[in-house]
């Protein structure tokens, strides 16, 4: 019922499907108050574009209208056409002390009123609850979980992920009701962190969360309705976000904007672009609550449609980065993404369109640069060289200038050249990939990204066992160069790019397995850059001119299939689909039976049949635990099929 | 005919009266093309609320129609009823290398025409151009400036900043053209800066403007309509903009967002709430050039209102480091500020509504922290005592906790506490002043800004010849340092806080001046803080909740009056005006003689005669500059008019 359409890291558009339409997301979901809707529910979605909306099924089951609410169906009484959510009566629990319903009276009401997604009664648990009561609270959540699937009928169910601050307790709810049939995931219990701008904590829930769910399915944050916090849940993986923000803070006279929250009596302009703000006084909207509800919501979903735009732009990430400053809570928030890098990296595609900003000193811990990094070390041989040169950053890395500089000092001496960037060292034989190619960064640096760079390049020379001693740093002339590392030979620039992408592209040794025999390669005639690379005339490789990376050719799989053992770079399929790829079909992911584990959004791929038959080369558009979780959607984008060997019995 | 209605630093919403009405700044003027308008003139009136446009003298100069523009008038000829202001040719002569008119020309026609605004042919001056051919310019500039305002008859002139990159030359003919009598400065040849985006180069060529012109006047920043760059410019205090932007990026298929540029074609939806963006599909819009120059006018329009709100509110700050985020050349603008902290803190206002917000290491150079910096160094003594006590700021500086905390050290021992913060050492009896009572930062800071703190607090302690060593740091136990300073006193903290701000605020030695004799305080029922001081019966300070800082009373005035000699705190108004300010009315700007050049608006001040008698105490708005410029205004808010003393002889 989810398909992915488009994805940035965890951040990802999709479409719900219902029996009231499809939902895409991610989405916003306005809280009706059935007892008092500020706005008419037919209203949210003529005027608004609301696709969804969420009401409580607990207010709807103690209202004088009760019969006429089962009579009716929730669709009808409420007036409105598209899908419906209800959420059960929990976060009442949570303000009331307690409610006076059960889980199975809660969600058997749900489905008699026909709601299109039925909540879980989850037991709330408070941030400030000490590990023992939070695991009852999750023990009993993951019970009434399965309760609730028992009794879904026709309903789809929505189950709730509790256990406060505690980090294993969330991943351990998250991983058990993972299990049941259950169609949305909610993460619940967040309101009083967002009330009080826990932001970090909020990460740390969310992040606990994700890395226990099913990653093919929606993820709710519960109670998340203000825009300034929508690009980080959106980047961590949140999908789905409701809000009655719109209609308490109208109550209380304040806007929302996608920077934070404003008192309307206290401007006389917003600057906002929305119908209420250019057709109104901000006198007028100042004393009309409805007004004040307006603008909210169209805040709200502006923002939320500026979220699914860098989604499908690939810059999700300096989105969040840029809302980060709109309040230090959210900063703190964005500097702790680093130390989740491990979980956000496994989402983060290859490359992306768009160039990378520095914007601050949490830029460098991008996972996207903690994977370049990681990856530089594990995968990366530095050319034999006698010396290392290292090249500060300057004002203008990986700039024409430097590219020229390097050439000639290398083809001065035997020399290696590596620039100590913001985003750790970057051999200059790989300053043409994705982002190294694509970064700005401002003219003068902030200490803690100067350090940063320090610290990487360090850690990247100590871990690799640089074999050089550094021969000269600094940007005097290249004159001292060519004195410290006389000699001269005329360096293949060409061949240390191939061999250095391969490397670093497919693994250590992929270099050697690839370009083994007698290579040649055509240039481009517009850029002089190498297009595609063949050994002993087999066409083996690719270079993409976007991000610097390489297409595999089926030659140059066939090579790494001999040379690494698997699941090293492959997509294992089921034997019925193998035919479909040989002919150049893409795989689904339903039809995927493992994958490796350190393929990633964008990289290359091996298909493969049970057996380790090559049956075709592509692209993968998820990571192995997606691929292995969802059920609908490309795994990956085959470009060539491979036919079985002569020798091969036929399947 | 330009009146200032609120500041923020050096930002300002204004008025300018012109034939044709009102116009409020910072304003965006379209610049409509005559011979290809894509938004009908009238329709910007009427649809944009444009209150103001911009078209080329030039253009119209050369169109096939002159006469019928010289006929009909410009207004009546582009059918826009509101005003118009309109360049001269300077651009074109820039992009062709010399155009076929000469001032006087130009001038002339602008002035038959009927304009409200016309420009002078100022020569544009590249950013390459060396000194000697850029003074030539500048020389060229000031000579065709001070024959534009001879011929300018009924027409309002706008005369240019030329000078390229060379700062005293931009100075110096700021200098030059502010003595001539034109309405609007315009800083002109910043286009080539804008379109490669070096915005460090411009914020360079701004202030330096800014340093040599009449504050009193509006100042154009002529080229500039992209949003991105309305914050950072409003907060160097330019107030017009000209959007050529709106109307090439439409041809070009782009959109322009406060953001950045996005081209229509890659989008599926904007996340924009303007009415072109809602109400139509992006396929639409991308097709459609007058709907894409649509857009971009509401986006402009929208930054432009964005400014004003800021402004108005104290946030401008604020929202230009968070609009720094959306390009890291913007980020090296912004970082490039603190060289002209001496000049921009001239100009930021004593205290703010709202809350500082630490959004990166860039904050803590904000000029008003500058500014509590060096009052700190120069005014502050810090009470006597055999010990100084640095408390790390932790997580939550100037929290209850620490007040809590450093209440029961100081009663523990003759110790003296400073927090050593990110924005510079607190003294903890001065932490309830803004911004240090309010400010948020982050849970965690990175390192660029704890070496701030460590350089900032050492800075102090060596250059104000801290007399203590340090005899405790760190967030230990308080046990701790019980041990290491025991004896114990009764601290009366409340009048720590009293001497500590007098000083602070008033200047070293005011705390002397204003508690000599017997001391009694007021405090507050509510906060149990200090409200009211009294000295030997007489009421001399009220203490503000808002911001921490003292409202001066006449008989603290008369203490402050005795103990400092001219200018120190005072306001030198002219004789005729004595009397009016005596019965408690305000110091309009065009009354003052002279005035302290430490004041900042916000200060409280000594409204004194020309024999330097008091005559009031009050509020200034205005620095020094600013008053001695401006002709409209309040150059000081009184509070309380002081009557002649009895022996004086009256005026």
């Amino acid at each position: 019922m989810f398909e992915v359409l488009e994805r940035d890291g965890l951040g990802r558009i999709g479409v719900i499907e219902t029996r009231h339409g499809p939902v895409t997301t991610p989405a916003l979901l306005p809280v009706v108050n059935p007892n008092r809707p500020i706005i008419r529910p037919a209203d949210l979605a003529t005027r608004f574009g609301a696709e969804i909306l969420i009401t409580n099924a607990y207010i709807l089951g103690k209202s004088p209208q009760r019969d006429e609410i089962l009579r009716k169906g929730v669709h009808e009484f409420l007036g409105f056409p598209r899908a419906i959510m209800t959420d059960s009566g929990a976060f009442q629990s949570h303000v009331y002390g307690g409610i006076d319903v059960t889980n199975r009276e809660v969600v058997e009401f749900q489905r008699r009123i026909g709601v299109d997604l039925g909540t879980m009664l989850d037991v709330f648990s408070e941030p400030g609850e000490d590990h023992d009561r939070a695991a009852a609270d999750v023990d009993e959540t993951i019970r009434r979980a399965k309760e609730t699937v028992s009794l879904r009928g026709e309903m789809r169910v929505v189950a709730a992920v509790q256990g406060g601050l505690h980090s294993d307790l969330r991943e351990r709810c998250a991983r058990e009701i993972s299990s049941l049939d259950a169609s949305v995931y909610a993460i619940g219990g967040v309101v009083p962190l967002l009330e009080s701008y826990r932001f970090r904590d909020l990460v740390r829930v969310i992040v606990a969360s994700k890395k226990g769910l099913d990653p093919s399915r929606p993820v709710h944050l519960f109670g998340a309705g203000h825009p300034l916090v929508f690009p980080l849940a959106a980047l961590l993986g949140c999908d789905l976000f409701d809000s009655a923000s719109y209609a308490k803070y109208a109550r209380a006279g304040r806007m929302l904007f996608s920077d934070g929250t404003r008192r309307a009596s206290e401007m006389r302009e917003s600057g906002c672009l929305c119908a209420v703000c250019t057709s109104h006084s901000m006198d007028e909207i100042a004393r009309n609550e409805s007004l004040l509800a307006e603008h909210n919501l169209h805040a709200c979903f502006g923002a939320i449609r500026e979220v699914r735009r860098a989604i499908a732009h690939g810059d999700l990430w300096e989105l969040a980065e840029r809302r980060a400053r709109a309040h230090p809570a959210l900063l703190t928030a964005l500097r702790e993404l680093r130390r989740h890098n491990e979980f956000l990296e496994e989402y983060e595609p290859l490359s992306r369109r768009a160039a990378l900003y520095y914007v601050g000193p949490e830029t460098a811990h991008r996972p996207v640069l903690h994977r370049i990094r990681r990856r530089l070390a594990e995968r990366y041989a530095p050319p034999p060289a006698k010396g290392l040169v290292v090249l500060p950053e300057g004002d203008r890395p990986f700039s024409e200038r430097n590219a020229h500089i390097v050439e000639r000092i290398l083809a001065s001496g035997e020399v290696h050249v590596v620039v100590k960037s913001v985003w750790g060292p970057v051999p200059l034989e790989l300053d043409h990939i994705w982002p190294m190619s694509q970064t700005i960064v401002p003219d003068t640096l902030d200490t803690e990204a100067l350090e940063a760079a320090e610290v990487f390049f360090r850690e990247w020379a100590a871990g690799a066992g640089y074999p050089f001693g550094v021969l000269w740093e600094g940007d005097t002339t290249l004159d001292e160069v060519r004195t410290r590392a006389p000699g001269a030979r005329t360096v293949d620039w060409n061949a240390l790019r191939i061999r250095a992408t391969a490397d670093l592209q497919f693994g250590h040794g992929s270099a050697d397995a690839l370009l083994e025999g007698n290579v040649s390669y055509i240039l481009s005639k517009n850029t002089g850059k190498v297009r595609n690379v063949f050994v002993d005339g087999e066409h083996v490789l690719s270079l993409r001119a976007e991000d610097g990376f390489f297409t595999l050719k089926a030659a140059g799989a066939r090579r790494l299939l001999k040379a690494f053992s698997p699941p090293a770079l492959r997509v294992v399929v089921d034997a019925d689909s193998v035919p479909f790829h040989r002919e150049g079909k893409n795989v689904f992911a339903k039809f995927v039976r493992d994958a490796d584990p350190d393929l990633r959004p964008g990289d290359e791929a091996l298909v493969v049949s049970p057996d380790d038959e090559l049956c075709a080369v592509g692209q993968v558009e998820m990571n192995r635990r997606e691929m292995l979780a969802f059920k609908r959607g490309v795994a990956a984008r085959v470009r060539e099929g491979v036919p079985p060997p002569p020798s091969a019995p036929p399947h």
